[in-house]
């Protein structure tokens, strides 16, 4: 059995005990993991609606109800990888620069011990740090990140960062390989026309909502194709889920996903060599009955389920 | 630039300032507009669950998050009409008549200056005064209404008005082009096999749920066809969508649409000479986390994409 | 006209008048009724969130907003079955094994006259004394089981009863006959590949999730021919549904039926000889804006428009 | 034993059975009672937040967890007198004309009767066909009615009747005898200062909250002295509680009265000839986890508790 | 520096990190600590409204607001006294009986061990086990029991044990030394006046709610002067608050203590000689915006702050 | 009539209309104003619970409920004084710095203008900006403080500035003049003995909750004597109030004031020179039935009418 393993609900029962990711224990230790579940609680990058500083707090609790075996995929992945909770990284909710600086350091520990990072937020902001470490350690990283933003926006009230610019500042910074950026489920109003342009000139793939919802896992398996070789970033916005599978986020947008659809396509992407990933967005204080965190947890156990079966030699 | 536009959230956060539609300007003179916004907090016809008297108040507040630009519909309606909040109509709540002559009176008055009311209810009974001011203007309304209720039923209590009859009460006075009124997604259990009869007599077509979700946005294209010429008048009862979508409503029926089905419905009516519309039954305290409100606020910005584009001369 | 029929409500509004099952009369003698709607608010079974045993109160509150008409099955149950309220079991709910001897005596009073049982739960451990009853008066059962869950597990914490387990034991007592026992909707993670070993090998037909979204109602329609001559036990686990649409239950589990996939999904039941049904596993503490009663009660109408036809005498 | 008896809880649990108030029996017969308590489900007389149509069921619920027996007064009250649910009265939620005239005469059965009428509202606006009824039966009413508002304004947007008027009217119908006439608990800003000019040129008593909150039960106890030999009427708007209290109410308003504070107001009435009493203005939708509802249950169980002794006999 | 003390939240913010009572470390061998911070999610004791088995998890979570230091009675506990989370009991949610075993056991080894343990539940079922380790150790055990009801009734549906039992029991098995038990803040309506009978007879100090708020902190005093030299149970039941400040919680009782109140009560204990606690009845599921899981973590931080001060040896 | 009143809700009702602080008009002119009505939705000082930036949007809406009138204080500020909304200043919720300068120049220029700033936060942060400009014109500011917490700690992570830290640095900033500092209601758990140290030792008086509670309105009076020459800021963290009053806000502590005696602390500060208000830690998302934005709407009111009486000439 691996060392790492969730509590056994048969003699735990799922209510009890501190909560952590999938009743996972804590390790400190990257060098010790494959995949380290990691909190980075920071939503000071929230144009909107904030309170994704809570969402690692709810999603421990939720994904106490999460059991280990996949029967779609037929893999229990806590079995065949060494997955444990990191903590969460101590972000400084008064300052995005440090933050920044915290939260690209601590992932680069992760890296260099070459675990995978599953960052859960906070906001999107969080994603250009752990592109940052993660891009250092494999160079350019092709994206698959659903959404219903592009987040490819410039600036805010004057300021480059926040959570709709990350993958702008990170083409700008050479962290992606944009001809194998994809972004799945964007919908929405947009300020002008002009909104997608910059993403598009850049190369990113934007498979529209209605696209998806039209070609589903087949269209989605095609695009992926390009990118079967290259590391990946996954980033999952919890807002590509429709409003009501999803309340509990910032910036909410009508007509999207249910969780069916999400578990579809994501059990497309069982095969890329995904470097490191983040689920973002979730803001507990806008749930109602807390199935947002829910599906978050869900989705996560999902997200551990197509990691790359290669696993560190435990030797 | 249009001297009515949406506050820039760019400068402005989306969160601060008082509530307006869209964050549009107020602007009471009907004159300078093609597109009036208007509250009707009037909810004395609700014959279960009230509230839609609030409806206005949270709509506003959600639709905040409204950015202008229509990526599917490839338009900014703000930059092509002259759109802006006219205010609510002062309602009387202790009184239905009374109501009805006031919400009658400041709709003809915007009619009349030739600019498009877009009224927020409040509940479905509304919908008569509105359509006796368009109708004293246009002539017989044809009409597109969503809603999982027909609202052609007789008498409540004895009461001639409620939410339940303005469809029955506007075909009597001659509001309605019968020939030309389309129902959609009507469901739901009825009192007996009779009552829809007396829409079905007067030439109402009802598609019923099970019809549009297997026939989709091609048969009401299809649907729409005869109405083409005719003016339109358009209401939106929010309890067309399911109550896991819109669950603040007066009286929510299991079985309906989600929000993805609902817009691409809605954009099939572009190029209707719509004279007119509605949305009501927003009832924010049965809601939960505000998603009917904010599900309203997109489907009021979808509506406001589809209306004529023909606009009055400003020369 | 028949003696058991709602209130009527133009005459007497929804929201008055104390709540009962559809806002039809008491009547706690069996023999009087075609079918009896019977609250069993017991969730002593539950593994993690508890409250199904405010599931009778808050469905009887919402399905004030029912009315008797079915227009898709062109059925009025109330006109042609003798359907009442027939009170709560008093469960004890400190002891299980009580409240299984108090159950099954309360459905095999009614059974022994005829009546068809429609229990609301109350968690699904709640199902196996009804079995125990219904099966001593008709023998082995057919089964269609709407879950999310196939509950056959073993023990919990040592214990043989729970709502994880009660079809299990069913199987080891000879309840079911389970070549025709049918579980539709089943998802989620496993604790292993091996939990649905014994509904296997027992001959259970499992209709996971991705199948019957797949193959609809046309898909159950095949499944349930080799039942149709078999005496029916109907167990509808509100979890069937998607957190979205039924958030407040016990263990609720993503990817789940819409509410018009589940009317569809039972309209297909239409003729198959039901002698008992239960509908479990809602559980109003967790619930938001009460839409899971609401469905709830909206099934149970559907549920009741699908009974078998042929009365008991009423000369 | 009385006939009337709140089911047994260590037999029956609490949370099981149709909810009636106190786990009464239903009786519609006023004859057979000394204590009627009514539903008066209407709020049509609301100027702000609507929803106490729905105070009924909810007390009902919350009523649940009432024992009998009062250890302060040392009484049990339906060991002494015959106490059941009379029903909702069926008023017409599209006028209140229609309602007053249903109120008016459903008391009035009542009364003929002799039994004490215990209305459950609604709003405050049902106040005034109850002393209709009362005072046509035991001449001009004393009145004690706990409130934060005096509800003597004259008329809103043109109309008579609303929440705000029912003491005025009262007054000018002389259903009161003002000079017997105190109101506890007002407070909050008012529109001028001659908002209660009106009840104190009439005699009305105003106890201030600043005044009660000093004096206490010895204040109220000197007050009602010059009203023991009347027939009281005896009014309790939730609204004198305050909003952290009771905040399911339509008009809340802060610095009130906590629950100790108005149980001992109340007892000190045990001894008043009190003939008929009402609970109005509690709105579940505006509640909290129900506090409110449950409040209310227990006042209704405190005024139960003093109501005076003399029964009809029963020989 | 102690070994065991909250995480510096000028370092590491209060939102982030798995979530452990006052964010403290966990440690799970008794011998190193003084006082062993105790989950005992067990709610299978309720009679009315369930979930308070998920009390100890969101007590925790709210928990993390709490700063060390007690500036009323001038001491951090957590610099005098090495204070954990020894994590929860592993309860069975289906067995009463296997739990009480699981409890008393646990208890057990960390008396052994000198510790003092502080038990989070749970409803006040759990009382009762943990009470018989500690008199096993300690012998009969004087009681300061803060709560509503005095939970020493008889059987409830045929059961002796239940979340209204445990005093009674206790008192039967020996373990109270009665003369030494005082009970606070009991107010409510009874089943009958002798309800309260058992409690008397055995010498039982009843201080009513109109009592302790007429008497307040003095009265206290002088009530516990004679059980100064005993060992003492202190068991806190959240519904001796009034349900504003406490709505979530099983069976709430109006016209309780405030925070301030009890806070008041608390400090009034300080040089007792407690040996062990309890803080029972939060109810999660029943909470709004968890008021009551943020008041009860700051119950129990008073309470670590009256604990003994003499602490084992630390060598 | 003043140009400035609020909507006459006997013509338009009080749920009607976009919503303004008190159902005032927007007046952009300082110069036209004795007292600005002022937004400053900013919370990016928050250490904990965010979502203070609603604050102005909520109790706008919670605003619609109050009339003008006070009757305790005999007086209608909005007849005496021109009072209305001046809009929310357009704060950078990604910079406090740029924040800190938006603010501070906005007030600047209401204060050139003679116009009394009444800011609405927002979180306490945003007191130092404002205090920063009415220092610029006053001189040092005697201060009136209500709040749990002192907020003059020194650094969170590093950074100078956040919700706790305003008054220390006013105080290093020479803005106070500390001698006449009032902190009221100060209590809870604190990191240590020193946490006071910093305002002690600068002359501040600190009124401990347990005094003010003690003492009431004749210690506050007292207390207030030796500032009744100074130009005062007042400022009223929500907070003071107990978290069942305002459960609303983002660092919460139980044992608190209730709403009664805050109005009755507020009153005492009639006569002071007041120059500038804030009433701050209004957080939406955590609120339930918006209690605590209700009570912020009322405070506001209280606090208009006990501003100084001398008013700009109007000539």
């Amino acid at each position: 059995m691996n060392d790492y393993y969730p509590l056994d609900a048969f003699q735990s029962p799922r209510f009890g005990q501190p909560a952590t990711f999938m009743r996972l224990p804590l390790e400190r230790d990257a060098g010790k993991l494959d995949v380290a579940l990691i909190g980075v609680p920071f939503d000071g990058g929230t144009t909107y609606r904030p309170g994704a500083r809570f969402g690692p707090r709810e999603i421990r609790n939720q994904s106490a109800l999460i059991r280990p075996y996949n029967p779609v995929l037929k893999v229990d992945p806590f079995l065949i990888r060494r997955i444990a909770n990191y903590g969460d990284i101590d972000i400084n909710p008064l300052s995005l620069d440090d933050t920044y600086r915290r939260v690209q350091e601590a992932i680069a520990t992760v890296v260099r011990n070459a675990a995978i990072p599953i960052c859960v937020g906070g906001d999107q902001s969080i994603s250009l740090p752990v592109m940052r470490a993660l891009a250092a350690e494999h160079g350019p990283l092709a994206l698959v990140h659903f959404d219903s933003h592009s987040d490819t926006w410039d600036v805010y009230w004057g300021m480059p960062h926040s959570h709709g610019t990350p993958f702008r500042r990170a083409t700008e910074e050479g962290l992606l390989d944009t001809d194998k950026a994809l972004q799945v489920g964007i919908r929405g109003q947009l300020y002008s026309e002009d909104d997608l342009a910059f993403a598009r000139d850049h190369g990113f793939r934007i498979v529209a909502i209605e696209e998806i919802k039209a070609g589903g896992p087949d269209l989605l398996r095609r695009e992926i194709d390009r990118i079967s070789e290259s590391p990946v970033y996954l980033s999952f916005d919890i807002d590509v889920l429709d409003p009501s599978i999803a309340p509990g986020t910032g910036t909410p947008q009508i007509g999207g996903l249910d969780s069916f659809e999400a578990l579809q396509l994501l059990r497309v992407l069982r095969g890329l060599n995904i470097v490191g990933c983040d689920l973002v967005e979730v803001s507990p204080p806008y749930d109602s009955a807390n199935v947002t965190s829910l599906v978050a947890a869900n989705i996560l156990h999902e997200i551990l389920c197509v990691l790359p079966e290669e696993k560190k030699g435990r030797g």
